[in-house]
């Protein structure tokens, strides 16, 4: 199975006579879509035109015959759909409509309508007597049915080119066609010694080619995946990286933590080196955070270091990890002992690719995403909020505004300090505790962005106890972790395996540590000379009996 | 076997009553050095005083008793000897003392003599009635010996401590003092993001600890080196670094490039854990070429990059590896197709510890020295032609000018030039055609250095039949490899494995080659355009019947 980007259709509605096929085929050519009319799809599968399908069967049969038709061009990808005039009376329609993007209606004044399809004898609706009686009566049974659009434009005055320059300036408004327009978000990067743009957007995964071209054509590339993900998304990436002009090799390491090790990374090297990879080559690293630690450290060891993109597949990856420059391997005496910092020269985040995500994976990222919320923006909080509860894997509006939120803000913290030495410290922010957790974990039975969730209450509540922040700031955040289903507490981890976690912490020195704490939701303050006493007291209150335990998985 | 720095001598010589023991005394205290006086070890030695050797035995006897004391201060290792007056009457004395270091003299008047030792009855000599007959007849006779020495200081107007001014003054001069007065030579590199010094001298490894000292006592360090060099140096290098404060942990490799691999890199990472390695640690890489690649390596990528010293044992590495910051292990694939770029805090280059090293060791950092010398310093061109067919091994002064001045200009190319993107092209001059020779040669047979020789007389030759030098350029050039014992062509390597290897070269773009070369001694000119064809003729010319073939070992 192929893992597209989703399906979505941007639905031109209205009554008859506003132009919504005309309008609909204007819209579709400037956005690059495929334009489908499901009148005609309707006309083409019967074998017999509109009146005659309302004359030999009647509008019930009809209707039928649409609902199916809708179907099928929803089927077809990324489409604008121009639809029959009554296509919203149906419940399902209008359901299925808004399920895959904006439903744009045309409106127009009645004799504008009896003008413009008066003379017009394939509207069998209109086949009587007094066509402008029946045009009233007929827009008085619809209005209910229009007004669910989100949006309404009134042609009357309009010609159809004008009347679709105001369809577009609607979408580019909607944070839910975003995708369907072909916009994106470009964040840029700015270190001392390197410059790149992240690009963020709903299928932008099939361009990276274009994003990343080689500097001639044929020059070979190595694309490293796991076989988690290769069946989804190689294919596709593969394909968009030869229309760039790169000659791709695909290169598959085993999902999972395990392959950050020397070995699998010595078979990588393998790959690297039968494929040919030269200095001017570039690694492609597709995949969720192991990938990208994985290849990164390939590239960036490779003949001394080459160019790195990353294409990350994971919420977590996607808010974090694949921007920084990061990049390590595993030993058995510890995780990430052995790396680089090596900064890539482009990050690609397809939110589309979330779409499959199971719930832990989201999870882990919005630990992450929640983090930042916390210390940086009080607005991304607010909003997080108030979607409390919801899911976000097939919302890529909602995806595309929280990763490029989040690579803004981590992107402005790495700029600021590239290689962790001083103030990239506040991004460890819940890390502390959640460190130590996950240490005290056996066998990683905790994903990372899970215990940084339960971190994250442990740390307010000692900001509260501190007197940095009131209660009340510590318990929105509690609130928070707990509305997206992130770990507040966790169960069956032995508390002294975590206090001794807690007190082989690097940061601390003689007892006492520094600490990024909350003041106020949206920003952050150092606090010095935090004692490791009351940070036993955090890491206790978040293990203690009686809180929610549902983190072991 | 430990090898320690090799022993030397600053003798103070001189008639009686100049004031040589005092000065000696005086001198020996300045430098941090022990003082001998040969005098005083004999009467230890015979349990008797000297007029009463003297008396019991004829001078004769006391000459021998003499000879073998100074035996016996050389063996100390890096001394002050304070002579008796007659030590060069014996040419052995003289010879001996020569070899060890610098030989000052101190000269008085007869008068200036007389008042200071008429009253001492100690002076056997003087034990007549016309003292001042007796000091005139035996300042005649010795004259001779005397005039041997290397430099000369009149005390008749001097306090010791004047004296002692004007020796010191005297042997700051003197190459041949450098190593003994703790002299070295300091090479600053100023690269954009680091900063490190290259110290350069004979007995530096031993002050490691106080060149690099850690942050704080007891901070752990890992120092890396070969089943080759452990036995002669580690012990020595290990108590270095204790004495500047770290907690040293040795890591052994066995010796040669097989080391350059990803298994050895993994049992050193499993060292570096095992030691307790952290981000404040440091790894010291003690050898050459392949410790300075593999624990540089190593260095890189631990922790995402720990601080490096290169305290290089060998020539090449002395002159070449050990500055510029590269790493790397081999694949099977390919060498050096795994690597990073990670300048060292520190070069510490011993001269002391070429002392041991086989010829061929030292002709293969020649060949760079030459190439060095070829492109950028006439005048260390025209001395290595002096001393052509001499050894350099023991002259530790020689060293100490040749390394300096080799890791100047090296540093000097790599301040311009570090991740070898431009004019650092030039360091390839006599590589080109090396590198398809040694990739032709089965196994490595041919050391890198070596075939550089060969590369050299290749590239010469190229550059006066493009008229860019005149023929007596390239014939100089070939006589200096010639003169040190380089090969100037090879046997052995078959002619179309080395052009193929030569067609490789990733430098050949569509056929032609930018190449560094020589207009003339001490320069260098950046060639465009270069035929492929021209430069397979001279791969030939080294590769002909008749040339001295005697690089196969």
């Amino acid at each position: 199975m192929n893992l597209r980007p989703p399906a979505g259709a941007i639905a031109i509605t209205g009554f008859m006579g506003t132009g919504k096929t005309t309008v609909a085929r204007i819209v579709a050519e400037r956005l690059g879509l495929e334009m489908v009319d499901t009148d005609e799809l309707i006309e083409a599968e019967a074998g017999m035109s509109i009146p005659a399908i309302f004359a030999a069967h009647g509008e019930a049969h009809f209707r039928d015959l649409e609902s199916a038709a809708l179907a099928q061009a929803l089927g077809r990808g990324r489409v604008v759909i121009g639809t029959g005039g009554g296509m919203l009376l149906r419940a399902a329609n209008l359901e299925a409509l808004r399920r895959a993007g904006p439903i744009i209606c045309l409106t127009a004044g009645p004799d504008a309508i009896l003008r413009r399809v008066g003379d017009d004898d394939s509207r069998p609706l209109l086949q009587v007597a007094d066509p402008a009686g029946r045009i009233a009566e007929l827009l008085a049974e619809r209005r209910q049915a229009y007004a669910q659009a989100d949006a309404h434009v009134d042609t009357t005055q309009l010609s159809p080119e004008q009347a679709a320059d105001e369809v577009l300036r609607l979408l580019a408004d909607d944070p839910r066609a975003r995708w369907l327009t072909g916009a994106r978000t470009t964040i840029p990067v700015a270190l001392a010694d390197a410059r790149y743009e992240i690009t963020v957007g709903c299928g932008v995964l099939d361009e990276v080619g274009a994003l990343w071209p080689p500097r001639e054509p044929g020059v070979r590339a190595a694309l490293v995946t796991t076989d988690r993900i290769a069946p989804l998304l190689a294919e596709r990436t593969t394909e968009a990286l030869r229309a760039g002009g790169w000659e791709p090799h695909l290169l598959v390491v085993p999902d999972g933590e395990a392959s950050k090790s020397l070995a699998v990374l010595g078979e990588l090297y393998e790959g690297m080196a039968a494929a040919g990879l030269d200095r001017g080559g570039t690694v492609f690293a597709l995949g969720g955070g192991v990938v990208g630690d994985l290849a990164g450290f390939a590239a960036a060891t490779w003949m001394r270091g080459i160019d790195l993109v990353n294409l990350p597949t994971t919420l977590l990856a996607q808010v974090d990890s694949s921007i920084g420059g990061k990049t390590a391997i595993d030993l058995s005496g510890g995780k990430n002992l052995v790396g680089a910092f090596h900064q890539p020269v482009a990050v690609v985040s397809d939110v589309g690719t979330l779409a499959t995500l199971p719930p832990a994976e989201m999870r882990s990222g919005l630990g992450e995403i929640i983090k930042h919320a916390c210390c940086f923006d009080a607005e991304m909080f607010a909003l997080l909020e108030r979607r409390a509860g919801g899911t976000l894997a097939d919302d890529t509006a909602a995806l595309e505004y929280l990763v490029s939120r989040n690579c803004q803000i981590k992107a402005g913290i790495v700029e600021e300090d590239p290689h962790e030495q001083g103030v990239r410290a506040v991004l460890n922010y819940g890390h502390t505790v959640g460190h130590a957790l996950e240490r005290a974990a056996e066998g990683w039975s905790l994903r990372h962005g899970e215990v940084v969730g339960a971190g994250i209450v442990a740390e307010s509540r000692l900001a509260a106890w501190l007197g940095v922040s009131d209660e009340e700031t510590a318990l929105r955040q509690e609130r928070l972790v707990a509305a997206w289903g992130l770990p507040t507490s966790v169960s069956g981890i032995d508390e002294e395996a975590a206090l001794a976690a807690l007190a082989r912490d690097k940061k601390i020195v003689s007892g006492r540590l520094r600490l990024p704490l909350v003041p106020e939701v949206g920003s952050f303050r150092i606090v010095e000379d935090v004692s490791i006493d009351l940070l036993r007291r955090a890491v206790r209150s978040v293990l203690a009996e009686g809180w929610r335990g549902d983190a072991r998985r």
